[in-house]
């Protein structure tokens, strides 16, 4: 896989690069599912794109860890089915790697691929957006080449056909023995994310055994779908939409403290994950031997607020989730969650696997694009860790926004100059007290991602 | 326990009455922690309350169930220790008995028992505000009158000196050694909340070797200390705060499709909690045998959305859960998801316990009173399911809102009178289809209970 890094990388360069790379990474996406003809196709499409990306990326300020972030530029991804509709999906990916680089790179060429694979199973349902999806499907053989459970989408007709219980089917009980509970187009594009995620981190998995895939990544990725923005993250990047300056968060971080109840809770069902060594307990601090037989405050899994227990030796074992903010961990490693990979990564010096503690579903959220008029400096921003940890929504908001009045309307680099501008104010300049951003606090010194979307393209597009 | 049924009942009657089940309540209350002469002192206060509360109960239009809904009115709980302040709360909670009404009476009687017992634990602290909680308290013996795992407060000096890493503590580590964790005084009485529900739970479980305490209840309570409103939630009952008409809702229910993924999950880690009857997959329908190997939606609990799956044999298992909105059910048996008691519920005609799936933990919620300052007609809420099946926030906040309107400002009944309001528009009149409401709509045909609370006289108190 090593060999396939640079031509991603060039993603976060200029726009011709990232369509290079893309036409690569499509090639890789497209090789498995459907001829060369309709990847001619869907490039074509690509490069005619209504809707544009910008982003800027840089790396820390401080020493490199190794880690990387991978930027997915603007595909667009055609699931094809011969002699029916074709499905068109506009996709923006940001990966923020640790421990290596390899999952972020992975991830970053092969989960719009996984996104297409789910998708396509539900392509002709999509297609005629008018009916409710049927509940049940004919049965219909497996398709060897593909690696997700169910393969290939029916014909609209014989889905229906074979819909026990929907409108019109010939075998449909008498109502009155169920109840049918009805599911919308949309929640089967998020089921189709939530699933792509999933896949991505078993092929993760799986090819590590053939390829060097090290490391661990967030990710956050958009898809544009008839008219709807679906935001799925798994991990500490961030998405908002600022519409008429006013901010729109459509993300979630997943942190330690975010998601500490879940972790204690899977803890405390499951102690063996904790090897002896840790407490599924939270305690303000460190509990030292000389205060077993005192009281301190705690939580666990059931508790929002604290208590006083009485410290027994069992406390004195390192908790679950330790430390505040952004020096939070879990099992004393990591900082983050959810995300990709990191399926080898243990306990320093111990065999305590982190990845049990670790999701890789991400939370998908859905914003109704098409029912606004967006202007021109209507736009989604998504960033990295290393931009939100010091500039907050609104920071980004009046920055963005006051950057673009500035601008000439017609300038089409104005999207890109201005997440250069977020960078610049998130990594502030190196005075003699170190990297300082405004009101002298300090800059980040984590690497920064940040994609600038214009959201006005797509009025005309619904 | 059944004896004692009666005087709880007379909660939902006259001021009066209520007030007396109330001195039966905190004699039972506090038989077991205080001195009478403590009893007697806070029942002077409770005679002399400045809070009011006004409630209104009605029973099922339909046949009765045995079930029962149990309302504590208005107590003022004082905790007391020996030369040290007082610590008194305003109490209000709405229990909603089902499957027998042993558990909501008994919860009815003690639960803010255990809120005392847990609230004096930490007396001393929340009475010097000034001064964040120590993470570690002086050890101390244990007093084995009472039940809870930690028994009595200290004074405020002892927790100090022995308050290792605490400001001043003579053994304070170095701080370089480890970060330590703000907690505030609110999250102390979150805290006692939570874990008083707990013992309450508990409790109900050893006592039923001794007593009749059949069934389960929710349990929704409200406290008022030191100028917030806490609101804790166990079920499906639902407490909503009207400031100048506006709604702010301050509770969350907890159903079978609110905490579905919370119950899959538990489902997925201890398969044997479904007795191989059950399978922890959602699917819109029944699956039938002739469905096996076709494919058919379903989510897990990793999805908040739907995709497709190639039915098996395990899939013709009855769902987790299964049935929408008001029909949804867990193990086809328990349309609410939290509240107490149920130990001994199983699934009909099988060895399932529901229990493992049930939790006892409410929800706590912080309104900060003492914030604002209320008008007359600014109230808080409190009512059962059958209140909120027919009518929205809003519709209540405008038929409370417009009835408060229409009453003399002097009228001490006039709470009393919206509560009773309310409870009409909900169960609607009989016409010949049936109980009707507003535009015709079905009226409830549930038990509906009623707290309306004004929050003025709270201004004067801060």
């Amino acid at each position: 896989m090593a060999g396939q890094v640079r031509p991603v990388m060039s993603n976060s360069c200029s726009e011709r690069e990232r369509y290079r790379s893309m036409v690569l990474c499509s090639l890789s996406a497209f090789a498995l599912s459907t001829p060369l003809g309709h990847v001619r196709k869907y490039l074509m499409k690509a490069l005619k794109a209504g809707l544009k990306s910008h982003n800027m990326m840089m790396g820390p300020a401080g020493k490199h860890y190794g880690d990387l972030k991978v930027m997915s530029g603007l595909f667009l991804v055609t699931c094809l089915q011969d002699g029916s509709e074709d499905l068109t999906f506009h996709y923006w990916a940001l990966f923020d790697g640790h421990a290596g680089s390899g999952a972020a790179v992975v991830a970053s060429r092969l989960l719009h691929h996984h996104v297409a694979l789910h998708l396509q199973e539900v392509m002709e349902i999509l297609c005629t957006p008018n009916l409710p999806p049927p509940t049940c499907l004919e049965e219909e053989p497996v398709n060897h080449l593909l690696t997700t459970t169910s393969n290939r989408a029916l014909t609209r007709a014989a889905s229906l056909r074979g819909a026990a219980g929907a409108p019109g089917s010939p075998n449909t009980p008498p109502t009155r023995f169920f109840t049918e509970k009805k599911v919308s187009q949309e929640s089967l594009v998020i089921g189709a994310i939530e699933n792509a995620f999933k896949d991505m981190d078993v092929q993760i998995e799986k090819d590590k055994a053939t390829y060097d895939i090290s490391g661990g990544c967030t990710a956050l990725m958009v898809l544009y779908l008839q008219g709807n923005l679906y935001v799925g993250n798994a991990g500490d990047s961030r998405a908002i939409i600022i519409r008429a300056g006013e901010v729109i968060p459509v993300s979630a971080e997943f942190t330690p403290e975010s998601e500490r109840q879940r972790l204690q809770f899977l803890a405390y069902m499951q102690p063996h994950l904790l090897g002896n060594e840790f407490t599924h307990l939270e305690f303000p601090r460190r509990v030292q031997r000389k205060e077993v037989g005192k009281k301190m405050l705690y939580r666990d899994f059931t508790m929002s607020g604290w208590a006083y227990k009485t410290i027994d030796e069992d406390d004195l074992k390192f908790p679950l989730i330790y430390g505040e903010g952004k020096k939070a961990r879990v099992l004393a490693t990591i900082g983050v969650t959810r995300g990709l990979g990191d399926h080898n990564l243990k306990v320093h010096d111990s065999n305590i696997y982190i990845k049990p503690f670790l999701s890789c579903c991400p939370e998908v959220k859905v914003y109704p694009l098409s029912q606004w008029e967006h202007k021109a400096d209507d736009v989604l921003v998504m960033g990295t860790d290393g931009l939100w940890d010091v500039l907050s929504n609104q920071e980004v908001s009046e920055a963005v926004t006051s950057f673009l009045a500035n601008c000439d309307a017609d300038d089409q680099h104005r999207y890109t100059m201005a997440a250069q501008d977020l960078i610049m104010r998130a990594r502030g300049t190196l005075k003699d007290r170190g990297w300082r951003i405004s009101n002298d606090r300090l800059g980040s010194g984590d690497d920064i991602s940040v994609f600038i979307i214009p959201l006005m393209y797509a009025n005309k597009q619904t």
